[in-house]
């Protein structure tokens, strides 16, 4: 087996879940990640914990909607319910076999079905749980890669030093939380907000690896100024390139769009949340060099921040409601990030590097 | 998808294991053999079922074993028996990805995992299940054939007329409880057996599948005479050909093979039970027309007949006991089954067939 996937299992159960002896662990793979749910259940009996391993894919999700009835759609699944009461530890891979499979679908259907299972979804989130990438051929597609060349990508972003790293982000969090404001400035942009009373959070890949930002959620209405996001996103399929915004009062007040103004303009207009920013963030995983459209990465590589509209998370103290919530990147490797008077981030540094 | 691989789904969702609305269903699967698990989710679905996909597969059951500790391996699955209590009905896709990845792992260790999951097999067991086999390279390497001729031969096996063929299997239990006794005759073959107070089990594609069987457990010391099983079987891991066994009073008293005899002196000299029958039984399944050296098809091939050295059923009424249960398989094409004075089959007909 490739060595690194090993060392990523590793990082999984050592320092993501921290499995110890008696944890009942659930692990949710693909056919696909059948390699990494291998080395996964290895750590986690070595750990001491007894793995359990659920075969999930996006064609078996398909074939759920196109057998049921809308009656059979709303039946509550016992069992799945009995197995997330009586887990400790969820690791989900993800690796999907074809990330269309769920494309046509009425989304009707989802919703019901997303209602059915929120009971459990909720459990779920209740309990440790970490979310990762395998590199499959149909993510190194997506990301305009060959599979070699996407495992390199993943594995450099995933096989770092968290210990490190996440003492650096908490560092930041401690820097940012002396202040009550936060300015991203640099090349077309100079935005501001107040972030008094909120909560920055450093994501040192316990739930999410991958991960690397230190998040907040700004005062909904103190917004001030204007921005340009450089790096291209996706939203429903379509990508969304070089977006720049204007804030009055926290509101968006004047927007464009290099590629796809149009979609732009529709989730501004999805509704009053989405006009507001849920999130300000600073990415700090250098391990990521290049964006692939795969917001799980993209919003961590180094050197940038990203900003959303739409709903907030109550962790930050956020109270922007939305019924989306859209990232948007920008590199600020000619930029700077201030807080009340401390420069935290100047054109590639940041502030415990200077 | 192979239309046959649908075929499949659907007579394991209605005939095997009759999914009704509201079942919690849960299938086990591999990655080889994701294809029938999506199939078969869609069919408990359409029959108002909820289905869960777990990942079985012998690398992850083996990394478990590497992994753990010997403190680890007692360590009771909690979760897993919250699964199975809340499960209706399951169904065992067997597809392996490899069948000798747990050939080295200690026996000591299987026994101890075994132990502590015994209840969980228990629960298993009472709740409705069926056992299937998906054709993978796997299994074709291990048949001797390329997947192609592998799929045809499984799904020869599998897509028949169950309705009809379980019909004729209960016809010939009755007919076989109207008699005491029971007579395999042909090629150095004539053994008899008591047959009174035991049951007769019509094997009908239910819990096996396939199947095509009518068996039961001959009273223990009533087995006399000789017998010569021309079909090779496997007795963990060698090929054992050409048995030669002689009866009295139940026991084994002279035995040869022509190819590992010291197999066969080994089997016999387990405990008491294995050199007693604990089983005999008509196979029934004209789909199947060769052996693979998988038990799963090759007892119930039709015009044969098997006998198993070792542990008896108690379904059958059966009192034998041993550690082993090893079937080995006889052509009956020029041979004759009778009971009493009634002739069951004769040099390829079946009575209902005369």
């Amino acid at each position: 087996m490739d060595p690194r996937v090993e060392e990523h299992a590793k990082i999984i159960v050592e320092w993501s879940t921290e499995i110890k002896p008696g944890d009942m662990v659930t692990i949710a793979a693909s056919p696909a990640s059948h390699d990494l749910a291998v080395a996964v259940s290895k750590e986690v009996a070595r750990a001491g914990g007894i793995p359990m391993v659920l075969m999930s894919s996006e064609e078996i999700a398909r074939a759920f909607f196109d057998g049921a009835s809308e009656e059979t759609l709303k039946i509550f699944p016992k069992h799945e319910k009995s197995l997330t009461e009586s887990t400790d530890v969820f690791i989900f891979i993800r690796s999907p076999v074809n990330i269309k499979a769920l494309a046509n679908v009425e989304p009707n259907k989802m919703l019901t079905v997303g209602k059915v299972r929120k009971e459990i979804n909720d459990i779920r989130l209740s309990k440790r749980w970490c979310l990762t990438v395998h590199p499959c051929a149909t993510l190194a597609q997506q990301a305009n890669m060959s599979l070699d060349e996407y495992q390199d990508f993943v594995y450099n972003a995933t096989l770092i030093d968290w210990k490190e790293e996440s003492r650096m982000m908490y560092l930041m969090k401690e820097h940012l939380e002396r202040h009550n404001d936060i300015r991203f400035v640099g090349p077309e942009t100079d935005l501001y907000a107040s972030t008094k009373g909120r909560i920055w959070i450093a994501s040192d890949g316990k739930h999410n690896l991958p991960s690397g930002e230190v998040f907040t959620a700004p005062v909904e209405d103190t917004v001030e100024g204007k921005i340009y996001f450089d790096i291209p996103f996706l939203f429903q399929g379509k990508v969304i390139e070089g977006v720049r915004l204007t804030f009055e009062k926290g509101e968006v007040v004047d927007y464009s769009a290099e590629k796809s103004q149009d979609v732009l303009k529709k989730i501004l207009e999805i509704d009053e949340g989405s006009r507001r920013l849920g999130e300000m963030a600073i990415g700090t995983n250098r391990g990521i060099k290049q964006y692939t459209l795969n917001m799980l990465f993209d919003e961590k590589i180094g050197d940038t921040i990203h900003c959303a509209l739409g709903n907030a998370y109550k962790d930050n103290n956020g109270t922007n409601t939305s019924a989306v919530h859209v990232d948007m990147i920008k590199t600020m490797i000619d930029g700077e990030i201030i807080a009340g008077d401390e420069v935290i981030y100047s054109k590639g540094k940041y502030f415990y590097e200077m």
